[in-house]
């Protein structure tokens, strides 16, 4: 299948190395210079999508995917009609929406494929994807989306919104998570107790799983190169937020804290927070 | 061994269930009328204490240890001199620390031995013991604690208030993950997502075990028949807040939430922030 990879952040190159591995012909995109082995690099947007039967986009918000796909060299203008774009950025509801309606005036097919998971689980083919949709789309993005889920890690939620706010609920928890964290650190901290004593309690509790992903670098104290940033997370929390019919305290106190964070160096790993 | 029991709550009643079993000479008190098979009903903390080598206490919180142990028909004034206290009540560190240092101007030895884990977990002998205060009084209390935890699941921390310490990290983890939930399944019903889609999502993901673990009581809104109240909850999220040197802002917020849902009904199990 020919497949366009717009935005090469470390979820969208490991994608198009995933795409290449699976035998797909792959162009890719990037706003800052990147390429990726066995793929063709394009200038555009737009040129990456000219003759693709799909295009990825994976960008860090809505305003970026908003650019990618509608900007003056973007995907709309570049891309044959009937084009199926599959959209993997973290997006609100609405945001997906938004784009969705505009796709279709456009002549593009559009899909929201957000996933739970990140690099290391593209390369096993082991990531959750959450799409929202029409079923036919979502049937015609498999050979696409197989490269990095295999079947069983595939769910069609539902109509073009819902697997965006899936994923919200999913950010959600891992936002006030990481932020619990901090707090959990500073308290220990504060009572003089064993670093690594803190950290064996956490991962044995109701936060196991995210301590045990981020164990080694909370141990060592490394947070460069990051699996997800502080930066992503508070713009995730923010939409979150934003989303709900009432005050999620949680979210706000977490979003607030993993703000004021990404301030100083947004792209740091989110394990950051567990520093103390 | 002679061994009382002061506190019939679920952990209390489990514990001196696996005394009896276990083949200790077992005598139980609680604050109102209760009895367990096997064991001696005492009238009296004291009346339970005499004759006892060791003395369990699993209460509320500290004002509660406080009474058990030096109110008039405390333990104190009945038990032997060196009898050994094991208290596995959540304290703070302070009132851990205060309640020992009356404890050996009373003659008694004095070992805090909170516990992470619930009834199911007694039962499997299963539990996670952490203990504080002098090496030789958790050794002399092995034959207690083993009759709710095996070797690998019991870590001497360290002195009197190291163990309650790690023990408030623990359940300000716990406390954030519930509100946490809480929050997660509202914005789930405000985006409209099916509720066994957004519990399936939350049990895949960072706060996984808490879901997993209350998934049947949150898919059938059975709260009930707690294994750990929102009350108990409440009061240790505040034990915690207050014990840090700096804002802990995730606990606070926790904190807030599940106290309010606590005015309502104290006595649901946790897992009631879960509700939708």
């Amino acid at each position: 299948m020919r497949v366009a990879v717009c935005g090469l952040g470390r979820m969208g190159s490991a994608f198009a190395a995933a795409l290449v591995g699976d035998g797909h012909e792959v162009a890719v995109w990037n706003r800052t210079p990147a390429r990726v082995d066995g793929a063709r690099t394009a200038a555009t947007p737009g040129d990456a999508a000219r003759e693709a039967q799909a295009v990825v986009i994976v960008v860090f918000d809505g305003r970026a995917a908003e650019e990618v796909l509608f900007g003056g060299a973007g995907v709309a203008p570049g891309a044959a009609p009937g084009t199926l774009v599959v959209n993997a950025t973290t997006l609100s509801p609405d945001e997906s929406r938004a784009l969705a309606r505009r796709a279709a005036s456009a002549g593009l097919r559009y899909l929201e494929a957000p996933v739970l998971g990140s690099v290391p689980a593209v390369r096993r083919g082991a990531l959750h994807v959450l799409t929202g949709g029409a079923q036919e789309d979502a049937a015609d993005a498999e050979p696409v989306l197989r490269a990095w889920s295999h079947a069983g890690r595939r769910q069609h939620v539902g109509p073009v919104g819902s697997a965006s706010a899936l994923k919200l609920v999913a950010n959600l928890a891992l936002g006030t998570t990481v932020a619990a964290l901090h707090d959990a650190v500073r308290l220990g901290r504060a009572l003089d107790l064993d670093r690594e004593d803190v950290l064996d309690v956490l991962q044995n509790g109701v936060c196991g799983p995210l301590v045990a992903r981020k164990r080694e670098r909370l141990s060592q104290g490394d947070y460069g190169d990051a699996d997800f940033t502080l930066a992503a997370l508070a713009k995730d929390l923010a939409l979150a937020a934003s989303a709900a019919d009432a005050p999620l305290v949680m979210a706000e106190a977490a979003g607030a804290l993993i703000a004021r964070a990404a301030e100083h160096d947004g792209h740091l790993d989110v394990a950051a927070m567990g520093q103390a």
